[in-house]
């Protein structure tokens, strides 16, 4: 778990410039910060939004005790700083998108407003969180997406980024996986976990058939056979079937076989075929091996009859986009918006406090979304973020708000979603956003726009800098 | 950092392996586990071992207290068996390569012994462990390899993967950079910890210059000027050389500025040029975003002048290659050899106990690694693990083996390696290893054969399986 007191696990830079801030006196100037990111990972068409729960749960405890104090003042810092910061607590204001919120690149989705020291400090933590969580939550959710009603379960703590698995496994479910073998994160976050046998348990007995009988003598009603130790269709499935056979006997019924190697799409053929014939049609396929969204789409695409996943490293580790580009910027101090410029035209930011605004249409499903000042109300369009003329009408759509406040002075004001809560708002969420903005291959850009008012800001602070 | 009892920190599957194994009476059978990986990440010639310390570490810590008991209880685990997980400890013995030795697929370079139960319930912590920092400290080590003596530092936190991070910090030491932006695991592990400022110090002051002044006013012997945040050529270069005329003025130097947008050759050579014609040659420039290996080798092809390299997501999460395939399979049990067959050929292991040994040329750099037996005699040639006729004289070549005693039936026999020891010595092994087997592009594949008995039991393992 994160340690104890979660301060300490930031940046060097955000203490140094914290000092600077309380040595130059200006620790007390109130601003603004927003998280957003720029691309959506995967080349995917959204982001299931994911870490709040977490991160808010580790603000309660975001203070330096005596330990990190010790490990600072050798590190140079000042004892006037120091001890600032021994009776430092967050008391700043946060306001945000649910947990499991569907949200888009450039989406001011959580705005921090409080003093620049402590607004400052909790940058480092805040972003490590919610990039990693949503990241994954993300991967979980396209996972989903193709799996349809089947069971998905992550198992992938052993290839996990260290201590990164913690997160990564609670971070599934909240896209939509069944459950996780990571036991620890099942006991931290109240997750469903399960797992049965691996290829050494087969190896250390004298046959693969005593193996089976084995597992299944203890665990009658949830054996998961491995069946590619040695031979999976001459060798695994007969020995399976017999086992099935003998569980019947007894009253108990084998509950899958699991595929770990080969060609699973024909090897789930062969397999749910002769279980058929030996009369075993109840008795589930279970496949793993380097899964993700696009093989297990190539195996539903060849009817591989598979009934659960097992998805390990391409999950826990989002292997194809490891990174989710998450970044936390400043949008206003003492009440004047600023913005960041940037040698590259796109990484310019949106000065002042912002709320997201999401359009509806009349069956409920999301339209588009404007980005507006948090003090205007919303207008009747919005227009493009780079070209003014480009504008799109929200006239008669229902408009719902994206933030809200979750942190009031220092204060927590939401009660924390659990992994399930978060997971039951991004499935219906999920389902509001149109298939082709969830499609795989080139997805069709959802609609961001930013208010008039915005965009007129923004240009105006970019001229004053020229 | 891990859970206190970091045995929770597992797949489900090891914990009901273990209680069959213990319910059916064979969890006093002895056993061999080998932990190797089988393809070398990012495309390279070699791999630097790293996580065994940390590993070791918690291994004296890995038991089930009465919370994870509970917890497994909820899960339906029998009373005797859990009555035996709450006094279990890991008694058995561990054969292990030093960390930051220089590794290769297929060799099995950390071997467990111990009976079935124990060696088992280990596997999830170890791969974890191991297969994580040895990725990270050799994603570290390719990019030395192009910074050459260059200052380089992790700047990763804030995209590593959740708590990843501890343990991504340390082991980007461990492969040869100089420190890291990561307070935590500098608290942890003894690290170098540094950082100065981020885009926002910038922007909260009303202007560049002054954000500037007052850094250098409060850290003038230490000071890293960001200089990209409105136009790096027209207001922050020349802002930064007013700074350190000023710092001259009080007898301290500007430190660097930083680069961190913009085409990163073009910007540092325009900025050098203006520092020398100010007279500061000895204002250093770092350069940061979205750095690795092969854009820091670009940017030296084009003598980019450059002194420090900050490198993040791309070391953090081992971008390009962000999973170790490493493994943990059994190779013997009650002394009998055993081996996984697998629809993959590629994928039959090494049965029985083994030990690797390195054959050093009269220069000490690294010949070729072989494949033994345990229990015999290295001998005069090793063979290619796939073709038998293909063989490799190692008369004459200096023999050491790789594997020593790290745990003697449960106690630990050797004095844990700091980060900077195991940086050390992976330094000193990388040196000898060959610029080809370093090489990025086609590396030269490293010899690594095995012996002829162990082909020759492993063919006649595979004979009495068909």
């Amino acid at each position: 778990m994160y340690p104890k007191y979660p301060a300490i696990y930031t940046d060097f830079y955000e203490l140094t410039m914290a000092q600077g801030y309380f040595l130059s006196g200006k620790h007390a100037q109130e601003v603004t910060f927003d998280y957003f990111f720029r691309k959506c990972p995967f080349d995917g068409g959204y982001v299931v939004f994911a870490g709040l729960s977490d991160f808010l749960n580790l603000l309660n405890d975001f203070r330096f005790a005596e330990k990190e104090i010790a490990f600072l003042k050798k590190q140079g810092f000042k004892d006037s700083f120091l001890n600032f910061l021994s009776n430092f607590e967050f008391k700043g204001s946060i306001y945000s998108a649910k947990e499991g919120e569907i949200i888009f690149p450039n989406e001011p989705i959580l705005r921090v407003e409080g003093n620049i020291l402590e607004a400052q400090i909790i940058e480092t933590l805040l972003l490590n969180i919610l990039n990693y969580q949503s990241l994954i939550a993300t991967k979980a959710a396209r996972i989903r997406e193709v799996a349809g009603d089947k069971i998905v379960l992550d198992f992938g703590l052993r290839r996990a980024q260290g201590l990164g698995g913690i997160h990564g496994s609670k971070a599934s479910i909240i896209g939509g996986l069944n459950g996780t073998s990571n036991v620890y994160s099942g006991l931290l976050f109240g997750l469903d976990v399960s797992g049965t046998m691996a290829h050494s348990w087969i190896q250390s007995f004298e046959n693969e058939l005593t193996a089976f009988r084995t597992y299944a003598k203890y665990y009658p009603d949830s054996t998961v056979l491995l069946v590619d130790t040695y031979d999976t269709l001459k060798s695994g499935l007969p020995n399976a079937i017999k086992v099935a056979k003998e569980l019947e006997t007894d009253g108990h019924q084998l509950k899958a076989i699991r595929l770990d190697s080969g060609d699973l799409a024909y090897l789930s053929k062969n397999a749910r075929k002769k279980l058929d014939k030996a009369g075993l049609k109840y008795v589930k396929i279970a496949a793993s091996n380097q899964l993700d969204e696009y093989l297990i789409k190539s195996l539903n695409e060849q009817k591989a009859p598979i009934d659960l996943f097992g998805v390990g490293t391409k999950l826990i580790t989002a292997y194809d986009n490891p990174a989710l580009d998450g970044v936390y910027k400043l949008s206003s101090v003492a009440d004047k918006p600023t913005l960041k410029i940037s040698e590259n035209v796109e990484k310019i930011t949106l000065p002042s406090s912002k709320q997201v605004i999401r359009y509806l249409n009349n069956d409920g499903t999301f339209y588009c979304d404007g980005i507006f000042l948090s003090d205007e109300e919303s207008s009747e369009s919005i227009q493009h973020p780079h070209f003014p003329s480009k504008t799109t009408s929200t006239k008669g759509f229902e408009a719902t708000e994206l933030l809200h406040t979750v942190v009031d002075n220092g204060r927590l004001r939401i009660s924390l979603p659990s992994a399930q809560e978060s997971a039951a708002y991004a499935k219906s969420r999920l389902k509001k956003l149109s298939p082709e903005h969830r499609r795989f291959d080139n997805p069709h850009v959802y609609k961001v726009g930013i208010s008039k008012k915005l965009g007129e800001l923004r240009d105006q602070l970019i001229r004053e800098n020229n």
